[in-house]
């Protein structure tokens, strides 16, 4: 047994140790492997830097990746791993629902039990269109492991693919495979970051509800629209923003030779 | 069953991949608690800004550690937790050993259970002097739940503690206590990194076996230099060359726009 951590609500990082403990208790579920809790750790520390907020840079990609997954339906996707399905059952599906896209439960630490309870986990928060362990499966080309593992309706067959918090092989694999990638990842100089087409810096769960959000504005928009967003979008422009948030973020820490100041309603690290 | 992870010895990020196995080995044994392998993400995220070597300011604060570890006996002691014993189990034993110093499992996730196994795991690398389960047990003033647990015999009755990858909290506790705190912590921004006396802001086994070399130089010191190492010592100025080389390395990446350069032998994040 372990102890059970209480968050206070006044805690000044109270929502950071929510999702920490969400993690934690998906992981006793069998959801999330322990490395996917190391992986969180490490984008913890980038959303510290960040300051724990949604920046502009990210609002921007969130609208471009929307635009992405409407533009190109049905073959779009939203790709799945345990730690997204911890971290925000309800906003997948709520995103999944809006859009009409399917989620697909794909994961590193590939094991069907895994997938299996995933797929529960997601259709229990609401989520209909799941691809999971019934699909009909093939591998991704040059991921030969049980980790190139896809569905041929879903990530095999689709040209835009919507990922999160992903290894920088599977990101490679999926571009090599010629699809158009948009990646939600708290760390810019990852090489997922680096290698997908348009780049989320931010905070899972905010992503998600920014998702939403711009899921409403564009549902109906025009394809010509959507079109025009997807072309217009610079994301060498939106990482190097990404970079110089937490530069400048940095610079004015070591200036004042202290302690990162928090946010409103934030702590320390 | 999760596959393991095999790490070939020619990738770029081989020991930090090693380490990350080596915790959750050790979080499958039992000795490392979920919120750890979280701990050791963020860890991971600030070794790899600080590119992944020891840095001049971190020998210089080792060594003020070594001094003060020595200096103070026999009221010195090793403060021991889950992750510190899954990733130097060796290095702690030596250090251990070669400084007569105790070693003493305290933990914040505090289980009888995992003190034994924490112990045990230490004596079976060779550690001799460890303060655990058979200890006299009292609470830190301040700290009334079982993570203020300490043994008389040691933390509580000691002048100087080395402690490492430790909750704010607890090192606050400790001062308040009256003791001299050095801590190992990879982020300089953390409540444990600013509150601690001696801050070595390196990872966990590259700054032991740092230790283990200052031992050697320092054992057969007077205690006029021990002392004269400690007064000299200035946190204020590590802490902040610290920030400085972060600040750096990112703002190297940032000019160029691209993925932060991998030090001899490293990759990316």
């Amino acid at each position: 047994m372990l102890d059970r951590f209480e968050i206070p609500r006044s805690h000044p990082r109270y929502w950071s140790l929510l999702l920490r403990e969400r993690l934690v208790e998906a992981f006793e579920a069998g959801i999330v492997v322990p490395q996917g809790l190391i992986a969180h750790g490490r984008g913890e520390a980038f959303d510290y830097l960040l300051g724990e907020v949604s920046h502009g840079f990210a609002l921007k990609a969130v609208e471009a990746a929307v635009a992405g997954l409407i533009y190109y339906k049905p073959r779009s996707v939203i790709s799945v791993n345990g730690n997204m399905a911890a971290l925000a059952p309800e906003l997948l599906a709520e995103l999944s629902e809006a859009l009409e896209v399917p989620l697909e439960v794909n994961l590193f630490y590939r094991t069907e039990e895994r997938v299996r309870r995933i797929e529960e986990h997601l259709r229990a928060h609401g989520a209909r269109r799941v691809l999971g362990a019934g699909c009909r499966r093939t591998h991704l080309p040059g991921l030969e492991s049980p980790r190139g593992i896809v569905c041929v309706e879903g990530i095999h067959s689709a040209r835009f693919v919507l990922l999160g918090i992903e290894d920088g092989d599977r990101t490679e694999a999926l571009k090599r495979a010629g699809k158009t990638v948009a990646a939600v990842d708290l760390n810019p100089f990852s090489r997922t970051a680096q290698t997908a087409d348009i780049t989320i810096v931010d905070e899972l769960t905010r992503a998600l509800k920014a998702a939403l959000k711009a899921a409403e504005r564009l549902s109906s928009a025009e394809p010509g629209e959507l079109r025009g967003i997807l072309d217009s979008y610079d994301n060498r422009a939106v990482l190097s923003s990404a970079f110089k948030a937490i530069l400048d973020r940095l610079s004015h820490a070591v200036e004042r030779g202290l302690i990162l100041e928090p946010g409103p309603g934030r702590g320390d690290l």
